[in-house]
């Protein structure tokens, strides 16, 4: 049987993986392909580097060239990152014919369209499990296991490092600056944690979740963003005291063909599945008209959870080879975008409001949400002695995005309020 | 475009979501198999009985050849359940040369390999995505998400009622005998609850994952089963006092290509995901070598959930035959079965004891762990002033399977333990 010829474009820790998979479970694989998988060249930055996988000289170089207009290369796995050259590289495998295997969020975050749409031109194949939870199958699970449903409600821990600090910040009590530090000692955090801890990261994820669950051509500007750089460790205690866990979700949401996508500090409430997700782990809970709730659970990250992924895709790939059928299985986005004005989105909110200790304070408070039609589920007034101000928590009803910007407004022109500490939405 | 027609063998529950769900998604669908599905037939028990959903009339039939060998039908889908006669119509229909999809457990767990086979044969699709955990697409993810890894463990919770039971038994420390009629009474619970709480519906789900996971033809008569009909409310209170929930665990276990696979009730740890799993939901947990940790959550059944399962398989075979390609995904399991001894099976164990009060019991009682080599991880004794006698409580680190058993055969030759309460598996 004639081998299924794979060229990696990287060789860091997910393209050590794909080797070592598929090194060892080449049995069970050609179970399923029919054929071998052999990888057949790879793309190196560094050819003296020091390895921990030793693989032949031959099949690496430092020319991408040799990788993507190799005649004898079926499918391009590419595990390099980035968007350029890494785009460029694409767009010329496919044009050569070449099936792809890509774990690039980034990529397909922002340019996911354009190499799609090049694939079909040329009848290839383009994967991308691995770009969004690792080691969880989400994207196949929207695309297939929900493929006779609607899916109106995304909501995905889709980013390991905030979680992991969010849930230390929740176990330990501890304030943010200090677990980022240690996150970044154990090699949780980057040097340079914008891109988790502001939600960037979990925005391209989600702008891909987005697009496959609701048909629908999201950007990465569609998505409203606020990170967890903010989140004090009093908003962790409030938060459980009032039987909520904070976490860094990713909420996509569909009404009537409207979407809204965006990434923020949530109060999600004990009982629901997302709060018990600690850890690096990751989560995506999916509803669905008809199915309702589900959750998909596992590892966001790492050397083999991510290769599995690449290497599932590949097996694919495989199949869809045998059969005679690649690149003819892809669906892109049908659906007109129409995205939900400030007036259209609706939740429940919580707010930290640090305010003036004297009579009559709660009541103008409550005067403006009570003017702007936002009613409200709980208020907690108390002392505290180390502002000295007293506090005030309040958890809304679903409200109006537009009344709570309003409400908002108003309070930055009430001389009572001295600070408002927090706004988070509430799920669960 | 032709389109795609399907016979229905069924109309209750599930039937008439299928039906709901390809009339109200039809644009949806169609735009994945490119064709419109439609429902050519349906074979109902009573022409006569009055419906929640209206069909025409000229669609009814009594007479099941109308369906099975009518030649305009592509697809037949099976949700009549039962054994005889389902089978030899799901066996006439591939013979037929119709794809079958079905959502009948009993059937794929104990003639799966047969109807396979056949199917293979004539070259037909056979899915069955919604014969285990309704509206979570498990199946699919063991066969294609994780095509790429060795699964090692796959734990479920796959039976609605007894979840029910157990988590209403532990947030209300009710009794058994008590939650069960109220279940009945809520229609969470059959008349004859037998083969849910026995644990014989679960066992049967467990045929068909560890059959997909292992790759090796699992028989339900390979499966260990243990119903929850006697644990007490005072299992689940002392497990929470020890950090455990019980549940209803399904468990696969693999270990150098031998297989264990049994149902039970487990202490299932409380930062473990499983033990947050409440209600009539399934979760279902699977380890793999490379992926490691994931769990796949959401509705075991219902109307629309169990559809979801049904028609996302419709649509599969109809994205098949548009290819050209339907019968030829199958795979069949490959691997030799070689099933565990009580030797090579290990897990902790919780033990709950009734014993004389006075002194040298405990002695006695860690002397037989000792001699079978079975070491302790907690020890808990107190007086129960209700029977009067003392309560020992025991939880093993792991143990082997076989010296469990004669551990427990000496405790029967001991005059200072009065009754074995409980021996529970611990996982977590």
């Amino acid at each position: 049987m004639k081998p299924i010829k794979v060229g990696l474009l990287g060789f860091g820790t997910v393209g050590t993986g794909v080797v070592r998979i598929v090194e060892g479970h080449q049995e069970d694989l050609q179970r399923q392909t029919g054929a071998p998988i052999e990888v057949a060249k790879v793309l190196v930055r560094d050819l003296e580097k020091q390895r921990n996988l030793r693989i032949s000289s031959d099949l690496v170089t430092a020319n991408p060239w040799e990788v993507i207009r190799n005649p004898e290369i079926d499918v391009v796995v590419e595990v390099m990152g980035g968007i350029e050259p890494t785009k460029g590289y694409i767009l010329e495998a496919l044009e050569q014919g070449k099936h792809v295997v890509t774990a690039n969020k980034d990529l397909m975050a922002l340019h996911g369209p354009e190499i799609l749409a090049k694939a079909a031109e040329k009848g290839c194949d383009v994967f991308y499990e691995a770009s969004v939870a690792g080691g969880i199958p989400i994207i196949r699970t929207l695309i297939e296991g929900f493929s006779s449903d609607r899916i109106t409600k995304i909501m995905g821990i889709v980013n390991g490092t905030t979680n992991y600090i969010l849930s230390k910040m929740s176990q330990e009590g501890a304030d943010y600056a200090e677990v980022l530090a240690e996150a970044q000692k154990l090699g949780y955090a980057e040097s340079d944690p914008t891109s988790d801890v502001e939600g960037l990261d979990a925005a391209r994820k989600m702008t891909i979740l987005a697009t496959l669950g609701f048909h629908s051509k999201v950007a990465l500007s569609d998505v409203s963003v606020k990170g967890i750089s903010n989140v004090s460790k009093e908003d962790i205690l409030y938060g459980k005291k009032l039987g909520y866990e904070v976490k860094l979700l990713g909420i996509a949401e569909r009404k009537d063909d409207s979407i809204s996508v965006s990434v923020q500090p949530t109060m999600v409430k004990m009982s629901h599945p997302l709060a018990t997700v600690n850890g690096v782990f990751n989560a995506v809970y999916v509803y669905g008209e008809a199915v309702g709730e589900t959750m998909f659970y596992g590892p966001g990250a790492g050397e083999l959870p991510t290769a599995t992924s690449v290497v599932a895709d590949l097996v694919r790939v495989g199949k869809n080879m045998g059969l005679g059928v690649a690149g003819r299985s892809g669906l892109m986005a049908y659906k007109e975008k129409k995205l939900k004005s400030d007036e259209e989105i609706a939740s429940k909110f919580y707010i930290l409001l640090h305010v003036a200790d004297k009579a009559g304070v709660l009541h103008k408070i409550t005067e403006v949400f009570s003017d702007q039609d936002v009613s409200l589920e709980s208020v907690f007034q108390q002392p505290n002695p180390a502002i000295p101000q007293a506090e005030i928590i309040i958890i809304t009803h679903n409200a109006i995005q537009a009344s709570m910007n309003k409400v908002l407004k108003q309070f930055e022109t009430l001389d009572v309020i001295h600070e408002i500490k927090s706004v988070y939405r509430v799920e669960g």
